[in-house]
């Protein structure tokens, strides 16, 4: 019978730190690290070398299934956790990983999503340099959740935020829309499509750095996770205080996604993404902004999706394919549950 | 009847928004709070004028039932994290709040352990700064659980360590060992008590400024949550290569928990603390260190328990009370479930 994790595991005994030097430490420092510690601890200045504010943001990963086309909750809790901090324009340096388990979870379904946090962060560039493990009863929790925590520097100079948008400006996303929240759909078996959907799920901090670079005046990013691209849209048009128009023939789809989505007559504005972001950038800025994302691997199929606007402050607003025009409010009610 | 929490209320739209906006950011920020970013920032100047390195600590609570005799899940988690900046000498500045909740939850619920959490932070001086709040199905988790992370600042020129015991160093705890784990197993029914016992919870930043200004040359603290004493004494005592000796009559303790310990054939260094640590501190410190823990409000009852010795290196050894030795392992198998 396959090795399974026991509440022991949680206990504070020696089956808890075995596995947390096993499964966790080995794999995310190699053998061989100090004693740990009950805290990480980096030096300030080398911190301040790489930017003149600390960023701090943290996610909890519930999705079901845990491993999914393009993915599993190991690879999104890094890469989301990364995203939040891309997106307010910091370098991601470290990250905590704290889990909850369900006694009863094969070890290697655990070693597997650890595994894949491990490569996720190491491709990132990231380190995890801290955690907790808990274990529930049987029942009191479903198999595996994680928290990640990250830290990161933001680059001296650099002030995006959700209220900076102006009128003007211009709206990109760096690629097609809505596949994470179709992929999970998907693999549970709700759209039984023929071809399965991947997740989107990547780290854009990399992108980023190429987007800013681009176009330094950048106002804000976003990325586009629960509540879609349409959340994020009418933050910024409530937050800055400026009308959000875009054209719905402009915004990237694969077509799979956009067929199911008119089969069950959901909005894709609404679906979630795991590896896009929202951008406002200042005209002048536009042409080199698309250009720059679009040479990115994470970014070929980028779009201009619309503009800001004076007229209708707080509203987002979408020129149909058929030339009319509808508002895109906040989701209201249930979106797809356990999707991140 | 009275509200509860949705799926909605994870679902990334204006449920959520609101139920993030009054119940969370109203709570931690106070009303008129900016329009939230995906990630905290600090100023770096800022937290270099505190010390010179940054302290990252993260733990997950899970514990059963939320409310109990002295403290509930909320007070819990920001006091186990700002304990875990404490003891590596960090000044704790602002925590991460992480909930995962179950469907259905009365709303009252959240929001008691909310404002809890909202307390501990003020009353310690620190800030809840960012978060995330998802739900998943009912059943899907038991009530609610939380993850919490904090950064600190260590003090500059402080390097304390589980590696830097040295042979005659002193073992000193703050108080009476073990009622965090009497009061959860008494508060589930487990012990039936006549008067309950209450959790010993606390932030121990200001007790453990207090201890290194009276112990500059202190060698390491570690806050004795799962695993009790016992497991901090010898992760000490492998890791630096050292015997640790404590004398029984020494440990201080509770009546009422080392009765129902007899009774139960308990041994309270495994017991679970939520406010005491273990410092080690050099021996021409030791007295110096014991007055100003005692002189503060968390230490009252502190005691020297130990020493360190060159002795049996990575073993801990107490001398019981009818004058013989035993060997205090690390527990082996499960502990108290769900106590933090
Ligand atoms: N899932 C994990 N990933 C990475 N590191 C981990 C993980 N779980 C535990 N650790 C590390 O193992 C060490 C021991 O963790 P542990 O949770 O026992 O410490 P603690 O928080 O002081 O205790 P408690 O959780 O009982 O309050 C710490 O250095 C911690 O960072
Ligand atoms: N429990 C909470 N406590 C404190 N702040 C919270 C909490 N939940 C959310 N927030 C704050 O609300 C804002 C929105 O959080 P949200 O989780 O929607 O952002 P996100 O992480 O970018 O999205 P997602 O979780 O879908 O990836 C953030 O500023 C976040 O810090
Ligand atoms: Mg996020
Ligand atoms: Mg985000
Ligand atoms: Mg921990
Ligand atoms: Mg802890
Ligand atoms: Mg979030
Ligand atoms: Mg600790």
């Amino acid at each position: 019978t396959q090795p399974k994790v026991t509440l022991a595991h949680g206990g504070g005994g020696t089956a808890m730190r075995d596995l947390i030097e096993d499964v966790f430490l080995e794999t995310f420092s190699g053998a061989g690290h100090a004693a740990p510690e009950d805290q990480a601890r980096f030096d300030l200045s080398a911190l301040a070398a790489q930017g003149d504010r600390l960023a701090f943001t943290t996610d909890a990963f519930v999705v079901d299934p845990l491993f999914f086309p393009g993915g599993d909750i190991g690879k999104l809790a890094v890469c989301g956790t990364i995203n939040d901090l891309a997106v307010g324009g910091a370098r991601p340096v470290a990250l905590s990983c704290a889990v909850i388990i369900e006694e009863g979870l094969p070890l290697e379904t655990l070693r597997a999503v650890v595994a894949s946090m491990a490569r996720t962060a190491a491709e990132a560039g990231v380190v995890i340099v801290t955690g907790d493990t808990k274990v529930v009863a049987r029942g009191a929790c479903d198999k595996l959740f994680l928290t990640t925590t990250g830290i990161g520097v933001v680059r001296t100079g650099l002030d995006v935020g959700i209220a900076k948008g102006r009128p003007g400006d211009v709206v990109l996303v760096n690629g097609l829309l809505g596949d994470h929240g179709a992929a999970i759909l998907n693999a549970r078996g709700d759209l039984a499509l023929e071809t399965p959907i991947e997740s989107d799920c990547a780290p854009l901090h990399d992108l980023v750095a190429t987007l800013i670079a681009a176009a330094p005046g950048i106002r804000m990013m976003r990325d586009a996770t629960r509540g879609g691209v349409a959340a994020v849209l009418n933050e910024l048009a409530e937050a800055s205080g400026v009308g959000v128009r875009i054209r719905e023939t402009d915004v990237p789809l694969r077509p799979e996604v956009n067929g199911f989505c008119e089969i069950l007559g959901l909005d894709p504005l609404y679906l979630a993404n795991e590896g896009k972001l929202v951008a406002v950038v200042p005209p002048e800025e536009a042409e080199a902004a698309l250009a720059a994302v679009r040479a990115h691997l994470l970014g070929r199929e980028a779009a201009i999706i619309g503009r800001l606007a004076a007229e209708r402050p707080g509203r987002v607003v979408m020129e149909t394919r058929f030339g009319g025009e509808r508002i895109v409010d906040m989701l209201v009610g249930d979106q797809l549950p356990r999707i991140c």
